[in-house]
């Protein structure tokens, strides 16, 4: 079996980090100048590990080995969040260069063709997982040309300042690849909370949205009595709420919901506002509770829209997600490699985060393996894992890996 | 009885308005630089009319009559909310030079002291009615210390940005003034649908201010289950919607109250927020309502306190406002005039709006005229008011100060 080389691995993950870093967090979001800095860094590291390397024209990074048969893919995104931690991405994309290098430093597993991808812009600055689904052709032109940052800011026009015009697009293709594995941290606190080491993840949750446009009318303060406003931000308020008081009745256990980004204009705290927007988004590893909530909107606001007042308009999100199940096959290579490493400290789990792997899965087999994030904290700057939880979870997966490639032959 | 120029009137507003205009609107913020060209402006104009002009330290544009005798105070401020109407502030200020004018042109009234002012930031960027307040002697250190607008400008840089540092403050001498009388227009629909063309104002109702502040832990939307959340947003959506619920049960006909400034951090659609806050605003012509508002507020927190989960400070803003009644000596004269120029079709009520005659009320008689709105809409671009009412209320007004000054000698 291969063994990695625990203190390159830390020491390479804080090299990572340093590059964007804010206090303990790290700020590189997709195409930025700290994300073009840290995608050029990893292209030199995969070529010093004897890989053919490049950046194709949306970013993505990929590390080709020249070895025949078919191959693995193993990697995550180097992109962040806004205000990111410094493992979100980072984490999976360093195991897969460790990997590389451990399985060709081995004489068992040395001519085993592995591949490493660093994704762009999982995080969503313009579309979320832009890069896998530009792999996989998923990458429509209706998704690009709508496509602004928070900011406004075009994508093609941050892919222009990150110097990627005109740079060809890479598609992974379906003949070169057995399956891919993604390593992450858990970003949420369930293998703390059962004292488990390392997660296999059974499947991905589905995902939906839904934004919603407030139309009333802006007027002053103190004039306008309140039998005949039209106040954007307390229809917002009157919804928001409504949507979670009622959406428990029709959650499953691990069903979430989040209202975690408006906008109120012109937000004075004199000014009765005209216009307000939301955006509201649920997942679940079923799609049940995915259907039941859509109802439950549709009802509330065709309510309130009765009432006369503010106008709510609710429009689906542009990409919704099916919920996903992890290849059984290469589950079972993790399975095994964690029962070798952390014997009787590792479980079965559903991600409630969405991940490049949910994307991959529709173009060849797929899985992941979960660390533990301490305090279950992650999108935050104060995210973070136990170094021995960063080794045990790259030992595993270099196992998985080599039991995997061999088993392909 | 003087007579004043209509024509003239509206070519002055309409050249007022030309400054820092953005289609039909107008974007003057306090001290910004079109504030300042309005300011000069407005000088040459009180000089050219034969009065001492001159811009105190604050951005206070006064023109002093050199006429004997106890003179009378009229004005209003030429500063502008973010995204302001034309005539919010500039109505009184133009109405002031324009009876200035007329009382000049007549013989009956050329020797009466009259003075004109223009008010400082009475829009709040940084304190409200900031101008005002300095006149009177009531802008404390604390206050100044303390300003910020809303992008984190310190009130010292924008005086100093302004020109302004170093200039004397005015202040309004007790002596010199028997009154002041402001023209603004309603900003609210009740002349309009009460089929009025003239207002006289009884009083200005009080307003007071609670800031929320809600701490809660910034944390992945996908991977933290509901149950262990402590999601800011959400707690700011049902705080808001209980008190839009709540406080209908404890107002007066014509309380009103709003929360149109938040802030929700880091506001994105996949992380739950771990912090928010929100500005609440309640006004009310009489303390009772406003004070059992305060009671429902308290209630509501240490309820939703008492959850544990997300944290809830409210702190209550710094300056609240009584009511305040305007002087009836004053209101008379205004009464009379409106009763000869307009007969049947003025009406006594109440200011929503808070006005630089609330303050100037603490110094000496003060009294408001106003006119209609049209749709009574205010605070955006779209505000206006017929051009009849707008010389009808002129002439009010001119005739309102000269009888009053006659009185006064």
């Amino acid at each position: 079996m291969p063994t990695i080389d625990g203190k390159r691995l830390l020491a390479e993950l804080r090299q990572l980090r340093s590059i964007g870093a804010q206090g303990i967090g790290v700020v590189r979001p997709a195409f930025s100048a700290k994300d073009m800095e840290a995608r050029n860094w990893l292209k030199t590291r995969y070529a010093e590990a004897g890989l053919d390397a490049s950046i194709d024209g949306v970013g993505n990074v990929l590390g080709r080995s020249g070895k025949p048969g078919r191959a693995l893919l193993v990697g995550s995104h180097s992109d962040t969040q806004p205000t990111g931690g410094w493992l979100d991405g980072a984490l999976g994309v360093i195991y897969a260069l460790e990997v590389a290098r451990a399985l060709a430093a081995d004489n068992a597993t040395r001519e085993l063709p592995l591949d490493v991808v660093s994704f762009q812009d999982e995080e969503s600055r313009f579309v979320g997982c832009l890069g896998s689904r530009s792999l996989i052709g998923g990458l429509t032109p209706e998704m690009e040309q709508d496509a602004v940052d928070k900011d406004g800011v075009p994508l093609a026009q941050a892919v222009e300042q990150a110097g990627l015009a005109g740079v060809p697009r890479l598609k992974l293709s379906r003949e070169r690849y057995a399956g891919f594995i993604e390593a992450h941290i858990e970003q949420g606190p369930t293998l703390e909370d059962t004292g488990n080491r390392i997660g296999v993840v059974t499947g991905i949750v589905g995902l939906r949205a839904i934004r919603f446009v407030f139309k009333g009318q802006q007027n002053h303060a103190g004039t306008t009595m309140m039998k005949t406003r039209r106040d954007a931000s307390a229809a917002l308020y009157e919804l928001a709420h409504r949507i979670n008081t009622e959406f428990p009745k029709a959650a499953g256990e691990r069903t979430v919901w989040t209202m975690g980004r408006l906008k109120v204009e012109p937000n004075a705290a004199s000014i009765v506002p005209g216009y307000a927007d939301l955006d509201l988004q649920f997942r679940d590893a079923s799609e049940a509770p995915l259907d039941a909530f859509e109802k439950i909107v549709e009802r509330i606001v065709a309510e309130m829209n009765a009432r006369g007042g503010v106008k709510i308009e609710a429009t689906p999100g542009r990409a919704p997600i099916a919920p996903t199940k992890m290849d059984e096959g290469l589950r079972k290579h993790l399975e095994s490699a964690a029962e070798r490493h952390a014997p009787g400290k590792w479980m079965r789990l559903p991600s409630g985060a969405f991940h490049d792997a949910g994307i991959i899965s529709a173009s060849m087999p797929a899985a992941m393996l979960f660390i533990p994030s301490i305090g279950g904290i992650s999108h935050d700057f104060s995210e973070n894992s136990r170094d021995d939880d960063i080794v045990l979870g790259c030992q595993v997966l270099a196992d998985a890996a080599a039991t995997a490639l061999k088993e392909m032959r």
